[in-house]
């Protein structure tokens, strides 16, 4: 059974996981090609993967079977069990609790592609979709406090299979990060009353040196203090705590954004590896004026984890302003 | 001229500095080593480096010559620019200020090692002095709030240079894990009244699971939330909050223990690439009796860095258990 475990300084969660050193490493992944032997993600290998969680399908089509679009499997090297009670623990000065969580997998498309990129915008609508709807099912299980929401493009971004797809994890804590945004989100609003993002959305699209895009419903920016060359931030205008209470609407419009982001980011750093990441409100808050859900999108360009890892201090050689000018003249 | 720019949601400073682009890529690095070229960290090519900053030398051997057994330089491509005036400023709701800050190199030995494991006690003692030296210099700059000293070693940990060396980065600034740490020991210190780093001392040496080795004054253990395989803490049994205030005994335990443990971490992982980071107390706080310095060594061992970036909250596929008792096994 995995653990959680917490670093009694900084209260950072880590999961400890010996069983995630089985699965294939990132130099491995191309051995899932279907030069090289059947993906597990592709139409037809239904078989290859866990039992199926859920899937968008054709009517009349059956699960485990092909006549699906979009779907959702367990991760078949789980960071987390699914199964079990936390049981929170002390043992002198550390605290712990067993690894009860979800860990799942969104084969984004029953094709074999290699690129985000390559999707349709009605893919990215599906994605989005699906995304709610795990969100929703498993808010329901009281043990969790948390879905983070990520996708890592590209073996240097972390990912061992090439089809691509997202990940999600149920967490039944909240991750430090999360929990820094809030904290922050909060004190700027007793300050002034007002949303910190908000502001962030009002001064960009005023200003407009940091903005890549921006559509009926959102912003597409590069923050002003980027840590990563060419990090991108897809912000909604309207003020929204959860991703998961976005309008029909609105996630239409996302769909647009995100996939010209990649589109774009693609022009610009010809098929970066990347991660993203949904940022949204931890589940036992209530929707409220300060915290604002968003994506953030970062590409992996450089070396540049040395210290930065230890330090939570960034060196960045681009500035925002020159990445968001590259990003803007990308053709669609 | 580079900047410091503050994310106004979560208070992370990031330094923007275009110039270090410039400077060779992690691929480019073998260059440097004598066979493809000379490289400006040996003895002998004094006048590749930027003017000395300070060196052990042999008595009679001059400034810029051979002679030296460590010698201190500015870092050819600085993040930040020793000349000029901070000049705070807002931007709307930003906060930035110029890129003022020290940026320099400790070569540390006239031969073209490129395993720190390879250098001789003795060798340790006189880096250790050298990151002290420096730091008592650099705080009677009252522009500094931090000196950073780190370690990048191999071109997958970060370093561009094969030539063993350490770094030091003055900064205007106190990183925000420095602000973590100082918070979360303090609040524990609210409620025991003591340190947390002595009760984490404590408590490792009495259980052995996680020690990997220890000496009169320093215990060498993997931490109980390790983030990362074999990531490694050398912690004074002594409570201190300063690196800089440490005796001469401890420097030489030190020593031994920084050497013994990189050579243990050669042998378990075959000459990983690492970073390692000295934490150590901000300059305008004053000695107490809650942060403790130390030392953190992360091997860089797979492409863990995948959403752990963005949110803090990693996966670490082995236990501090397993990897200390690897590490134990090392003969030295």
């Amino acid at each position: 059974m995995p653990q959680l475990r917490k670093d009694p300084v900084v209260g950072r969660w880590v999961i400890i996981s010996t069983d995630r050193a089985k699965r294939p490493t990132p130099r491995e992944h191309k051995r899932n090609s279907p030069r090289n032997g059947p993906c597990p993600f592709c139409e037809g290998n239904e078989g290859l993967t866990p039992p199926e969680i859920m899937a968008y399908r054709a009517a009349g089509s059956s699960r485990e079977s092909p006549g699906w679009t979009l779907r959702v499997v367990p991760n078949k090297f789980p960071a987390l069990m699914i199964e079990g009670e936390l049981d929170r623990r002390g043992e002198g000065v550390y605290d712990l609790m067993n690894g009860v969580g979800a860990h799942e997998v969104v084969v984004e498309t029953p094709n074999h592609e290699t690129n985000m990129g390559a999707l349709s915008e009605k893919q990215y609508e599906e994605i989005l979709w699906a995304y709610r709807d795990r969100i929703l099912d498993l808010r329901k299980d009281k043990r969790f406090r948390y879905v983070l929401i990520f996708k890592n493009q590209g073996s240097e971004a972390g990912a061992t299979m090439e089809h691509t797809h997202s990940q999600l994890i149920a967490l039944p804590i909240v991750p430090r990060t999360v929990t820094d945004e809030l904290v922050g989100a909060q004190e700027y609003y007793k300050y002034k009353e007002r949303c910190i993002y908000c502001d962030i959305v009002r001064q960009e699209i005023e200003e407009r040196a940091r903005v890549v895009s921006e559509n009926e419903n959102f912003a597409v920016i590069c923050p002003f203090a980027s840590r990563f060359p060419f990090e991108t931030w897809i912000l909604p205008k309207r003020h929204s705590s959860y991703f998961e209470h976005a309008s029909k609407q609105e996630y239409v419009d996302l769909s647009r954004s995100l996939r010209e982001t990649l589109i774009r980011l693609n022009g610009s750093l010809n098929d970066p590896p990347f991660n993203y990441i949904v940022h949204s409100m931890p589940f036992e808050e209530t929707e409220d004026g300060h915290y604002h859900w968003h994506i953030e999108v970062m590409p992996k360009l450089t070396q540049v984890a040395g210290f930065e890892w230890g330090t939570g201090f960034y060196i960045n050689p681009v500035t925002p302003e020159e990445a968001a000018l590259s990003l803007r003249e990308i053709a669609l």
